[in-house]
């Protein structure tokens, strides 16, 4: 039986999956060590989503990404100790202007990667790191580069680029967009369960600590929310979504804040957490009965209300809409509140189905249909990694 | 006979206009002075808008803004030596969060415009040499300002805060909105031609060399393209429109741009001009026939539909559609190609009023009827300052 490992590195997490690839890949076992760098824990779950494992790491292999991967590697040698890793399938927040699909990773591609970080200098260096523990800990394994922003590669000029000199967009200054992997599976699950649904024009609302909003129009990426930056388009548990680029410059001019301040409080103050002064966790919002958490939760509502109207401007219409991503999923209060400002594009909420999404959550009369779709990005990896085998 | 006096001082020009005000103020004199600080000129026109004078100003009138505001009473005293100017109306650009409506300008008034300096560096100071000007001219006349932002003011909070902590919008990092004036003209005219529509649902689009779009429900602001700053919403003839907060991030970390080099890119270099590399004047691009020209004509249109989509989501319908400003009133081109992709809003062109505005341009079957309705900026200016008298 042969196997890939999928790796999904953030900045203090890693997510790792172990696939069966004897036919379509399916998940044998999936992880998450939270907190890396600090207290780090790992927690095991096995096929049918059940915790196998939850402990504390070692104080070596909680120190950074090279010992998460081998914790990681540890928990697949104890319950697949017949595993034989062929290939290892990355999530790469970063592909540049030239990425638009998964790629082998050689060493002149390694250093197409590296050549990224300005770019995403947040995010990019940890996957990085995962590549480079995953070659140390797999010589013998193919490994696999799978973008967030390749799904967003065919936009047209005026989508990919901003208001600014060409120069710019030449050397990189572009609307990338993230979450594609996501994306891609949603869109794939839309053409098995709607075909003609998945032929027109579909926006999908990928809602989670970090969100985006993107329209789908026969397959294809039009335009999304996020851009340049994970920081674009709706709000986040921490990060701001749309804002002003005067309010960066008044930050700069008049509070004298340097560039690593207002990165601060851009990716880990703002958002969600900013607006309620409460928490970035949309469940802690829901349970409170602050002024502040509900204006929060108003403004991300009402923000992504507005992000759909633009993207259906893009579109030129809209037919369908998608919730996915850990709110997208779970909070049925948040779907309800978004769809209840969208009566004017031809949505209308079924609330006995929004609570058991199957996955419509529309009425039956609803002239765009509403569905929710559990999102699979370490499947999109693994099938990347899977079909180079 | 008494007269009102306005001016509207910009970073480089002065717009002035003498009004009588026996009953609703009727201008009799216009002016423009333009290139203040360079080889400044001086226009004149009458009631008929015919030119009266054109003429260089002498080096110490062309020098300042105070020098501009002598050579404009110069003018008037040629034309109209028995002007008797009783009040002063002001535009001035920023009102903070206080201002939603015109007000005189006392000792305790000026203070409050001086703190909102920090709030538009670029603008605010020259409309306050304007006042200096202006009270030492006429010492004996009442002054009043009128606020770009004070149309918006009335906002919810989640349409005047952005996603960041609370204490932000507490010290003013707010979406004020600007071309108040304006707005508060076109939805008194859509009120004289079309009363059912003015209580509904507008989007009116003031596009000039500065540009951007204002939903209005029942005569109200519900929600505007600008926010903090006049550089966000549409592309404008050398500001970007909507940017992502990251393209910040990374001009300070990876191209060591300060905040005063990222000013003039956004202010001066980018939009229309940044992207066509030829002009920032929408007769130029669409004269040309290159490539980047109708890109960023594209552009400008894209984002444009875009953002309307995005206004009828925060108003939950769009009812209407009003082009006002240089390029809304006078492009028909620009007005075909946005109205093209706005067939899903329930919008469809007629092609032979769109060359003729009456003002209407769309069919009698359009469901959304949009129109053409030049502004007067300075006749709003001057009610404000006549109805003081």
């Amino acid at each position: 039986m042969s196997h890939v490992l999928t790796l999904n590195a953030g900045s203090s997490s890693l997510k790792f999956g172990l696939f069966e690839t004897a036919t379509d890949p399916v998940a044998v076992l999936t992880g998450l060590i939270d907190q890396i760098g600090g207290a780090a824990t790992i927690k095991v779950k096995d096929a049918a989503d059940e915790t196998l494992a939850f402990a504390e790491l070692s104080p070596e292999q909680a120190a950074n990404h090279v010992g998460a991967v081998q914790a990681s590697l540890e928990q697949i040698a104890t319950y697949f100790p017949e595993a034989r890793i062929q290939a290892v399938g990355h999530r790469i927040v970063h592909g540049g202007a030239e990425f638009s699909a998964p790629v082998e990773i050689t060493d002149d591609v390694l250093g197409r990667l590296e050549s990224f970080v300005p770019l995403a200098p947040l995010h990019q260096p940890h996957n990085l790191a995962g590549i480079a523990a995953a070659i140390e800990a797999f010589p013998e394994a193919r490994q696999v580069a799978c973008f967030d922003t390749a799904f967003h590669r065919q936009h047209s000029f005026v989508q990919d680029t901003y208001g600014l000199p060409r120069a710019y967009y030449d050397k990189g200054v572009r609307r990338y967009g993230f979450h594609g992997s996501s994306y891609e599976f949603i869109s794939g699950a839309v053409a098995e369960i709607d075909p003609a649904l998945h032929d027109g024009r579909v926006a999908v609302a990928h809602l989670g600590n970090g969100a985006s909003i993107c329209g789908i129009h026969g397959g294809k990426s039009v335009a999304s929310t996020m851009g340049f930056s994970p920081l674009d388009g709706v709000a986040m548990g921490t990060r701001p979504g749309q804002i002003d680029p005067g309010v960066l410059l008044y930050l700069m001019s008049e509070e004298n804040m340097s560039a690593a301040q207002i990165s601060d409080l851009l990716y880990t103050e703002s958002g969600l957490l900013g607006l309620s002064g409460l928490s970035n966790d949309m469940r802690s919002l829901l349970a409170s009965d602050t002024v502040e958490a509900a204006q929060a939760i108003d403004y991300f509502c009402t923000r992504i209300r507005m992000e759909i109207g633009s993207l259906a401007a893009a579109m030129q219409g809209l037919d369908g809409l998608v919730f996915t991503g850990g709110i997208g999923e779970n909070a049925a209060a948040i779907r309800a509140q978004i769809c209840a400002g969208l009566g004017w594009l031809g949505i209308e909420m079924d609330n006995a189905r929004n609570a058991a999404p199957d996955p419509r959550i529309s009425t039956d009369n609803s002239p765009v249909p509403v569905m929710v779709i559990p999102t699979n990005e370490e499947l999109v990896i693994a099938r990347a990694a899977a079909r180079l085998l």
